[in-house]
């Protein structure tokens, strides 16, 4: 894979990198107005032992923290599957200006399924949503790791 | 108040103590299935400038971690306020056996109103739920402390 360039790209070398260490394959970026990076991660529940590390809850956590700033106001978070319910609700409690995500999931997501958190006026905050970007190498990847682990 | 014994009792003084911080009132506890405290704690959004720093959040990581344990399928979460979304998907993920929550929350919980996040195939873990149990207290505690931001 030649150097990621554009965010979605990012995320998928993030996934990518994940895999690698034995973690179901999702991986998150916040990045700027600029397009500037301010956090990038893939899933670490395997290597925290702790279910609520998702990629995207790193993400939100460490841009936070990066930029000292309550709110992700003018930031996109970029992930290569459809957020859970819990990292939807993070998405918003941050006020995600805007998600942008790969795969589309139809067993867990609560963007587009389920839940449907930002479809509710008790969720205060809804982001831009634009998903599918990338989506058949995102879950080419989620495939092929489920794949190898059954083998 | 005499020293707390119930859980929605510590769970309250958890909230109570929050308050005293400036913190939205809310507290959580997570007990064993002897009854025996695992974890406490009161909302840290306004200490840590962190929207996701809920008193759930941090009940749940705290536990795991404390038991060495990525589940708490044999605890008790009991928290003063009916969770969001976010917090909501966290229970799931952490496979939390009972959740008890005292207030109901029109305006922003996500279990018995909005995405009602335990009410979907999508949400593979489902808790026991008893909601309202120390409800006037909690509800008090809240109408105080945004009575007094406005006063």
């Amino acid at each position: 894979m030649s150097a990621p360039e554009t965010p979605m790209e990012i995320a998928l070398a993030e996934a990518q990198a994940a895999a690698a260490r034995g973690e179901v394959p999702v991986g998150a970026v916040i990045t700027d107005a600029s397009g500037k990076v301010i956090a990038k991660a893939g899933n670490r529940v395997e290597a925290e032992n702790n279910p609520a590390r998702h990629a995207e809850m790193l993400v939100l956590a460490a841009a936070s923290a990066a930029l000292g700033e309550r709110y992700l106001s003018e930031h996109t978070l970029t992930v290569t599957l459809e957020p859970c319910a819990m990292c939807a609700g993070a998405i918003a409690a941050y006020r995600v200006k805007k998600l942008v995500f790969a795969a589309y999931d139809a067993k867990s997501g609560a963007v587009d399924h389920g839940p449907r958190v930002f479809a509710h006026g008790t969720t205060h905050h809804k982001p831009e949503i634009i998903g599918g970007v990338g989506e058949q190498a995102a879950s080419e990847m989620l495939r092929a790791f489920f794949e190898g682990r059954r083998g």
